[in-house]
């Protein structure tokens, strides 16, 4: 695995590489959401990509970046969320095989998710060690190349492409708001954004349950993630080496969220939007609603990650 | 108000006048629920129309054909549901005033919905006599216009309109999918698509306990409905009598769907597309569940009526 920085062109060829296999995602807007904000709202749809959520196109990035034998061998990961969904359907679509280490205690859907892409589910026990175990015992045996859900640059070059789809659906945008968590989606965004459009605003929303980020930009150094806790499930991983740096570089701030304020966006976009959000894909909209002031007057998009939320699940 | 039958070139004459007021709304789809149907399904997102219904298009179609001086003294309207809101959506587009006679009971979520269009409520007891008197009262105090939801024919020809987008946006349809409760939405879709391309099915989906359509189709003579009992609340009312005369003339079948299936459906809806759909507007998708082998391998679009949905009233 590559650790060079992508850059734009990586994600301008990552567009045309997995064109076939994900969604353009449309924009939504909403007066009365227009209104409530003071200010000028486009969402752009990632719960409605491929598999649920943006990691959709990271993940055909890197499979389809691969060479025929090491592509025989199949791709790996681990992952308790969006990315072994999303790794599974782009196996699939390279007709390769996806092996995802997935905790025992995952929940059903999580789990439902990945066999129905057809990948091949390794369960372990709910530790970051007997993950990693699983992982490497599993490469040893079958060769498969590992996807790392956000250091990975191809995987960051693909989360990128949402960024140049962004700029052509909303040409007058003033800001844009990613949600972070590794922050695979948050650099490949930023890179795209000021190579192209340097003048609009990229802005970081983290849930202050899970501030890893929020704090290593403030200091100027990489910071672990202490005890996540947080709603957004989706965003507990610590900030990756390789994304902290790309966004300590094209990142002009970053914005923490309540609980509170994630639920009341999800339910705001539910009402509303008539979509549904996941409490890390609704962590962007949160940000305006906690921080009205930055945004009013403003066009702004903010990015709806993923909507692969359980019915029976509902946080309120 | 006008009792003339509606035709096509009622409906195509909407469409002109309500399009600076309403949404072209779009498709979606998903491959795994074509794979759950063995049928090619295209839903028609009427829960993104303006005030979350297909209820906008003929509220405006109604509002925007009115004369300036029945326009001037108001509209009005007696409804628990989607109408009124769609009403008072309407008229604030043309800046006139909207009466909308809810019962006292009615969910706050719905009085909201009428509030935040700027609608003027007025409240009565829970039932079809006090609402009828309230209306009255109303209508010799301010002179209002009525518009009824579903028997007059300039609604009727506004729900129409949803037919001439979605023949545009599936040119290879073999059969639509539309949920009937009052009928204005089956017979304006049922005029509109026998009129343009008669070899397209136009199917009614009606829940089991509210199967008035049902029941009048089959004996070829209009029924009451008695007592309905079913999730889907926006399909409580009985088949109007114009709509009657058209749903025989331009429907091919109508079938009924259980509650459980409808709550089937909106999971899938949720789980698959990321959409919220209120009980009545999965009903056309319960249809497929519940009669796979009529759709087997056709191209199908249901139209998911509306989407208003309160977040703290899962129905499961």
């Amino acid at each position: 695995m590559s650790t060079a920085e992508p850059g734009l062109a990586d994600i301008q060829a990552a567009r045309e590489r997995i064109a076939p296999h994900v969604h353009v995602t449309p924009i939504c807007r909403s007066a009365l959401l227009d209104a409530h904000c003071g200010a000028r709202v486009a969402f752009k749809c990632e719960n409605l990509q491929k598999a649920g959520a943006f990691k959709a196109r990271g993940a055909n990035n890197a499979v389809f970046s691969l060479v025929e034998a090491d592509a025989r061998r199949g791709v790996a990961t681990h992952s308790s969320g969006n990315h072994g969904a999303a790794l599974a359907q782009a196996a699939r679509g390279r007709d390769i095989a996806a092996h995802i280490v997935m905790p025992a205690s995952a929940p059903a859907v999580k789990k439902q998710a990945v066999a129905a892409y057809g990948g091949h589910i390794i369960e372990c026990a709910p530790t970051l060690a007997a993950r990693e175990a699983a992982l490497a015992q599993l490469v040893a045996a079958t060769g498969a190349h590992v996807v790392h859900p956000f250091t990975d640059p191809r995987v960051i070059a693909g989360q990128g492409t949402v960024a140049l789809e962004i700029l052509e659906q909303v040409p007058d945008l003033d800001v844009v708001v990613v949600p972070v968590g590794g922050g695979g989606l948050l650099a490949g965004v930023a890179i795209a954004i000021k190579s192209l459009r340097p003048s609009v605003e990229v802005v970081a929303a983290e849930p202050a349950g899970a501030d890893d980020a929020f704090r290593s930009f403030g200091l100027g150094e990489l910071q672990p993630q202490n005890a996540p806790d947080t709603i957004a499930d989706g965003l507990l991983a610590g900030l990756g080496e390789l994304n902290f740096a790309l966004i300590q570089r094209h990142v002009d701030t970053i914005l923490t969220v309540t609980d509170d304020n994630i639920v009341a966006a999800m339910r705001l976009q539910w009402s509303r939007l008539k979509t549904v959000v996941e409490p890390s894909g609704a962590v962007s909209f949160a940000a305006l609603l906690e921080h009205p002031e930055r945004f009013r007057g403003r066009n702004v998009v903010a990015v709806i990650s993923g909507g692969n939320l359980d019915p029976d699940g509902l946080p309120w």
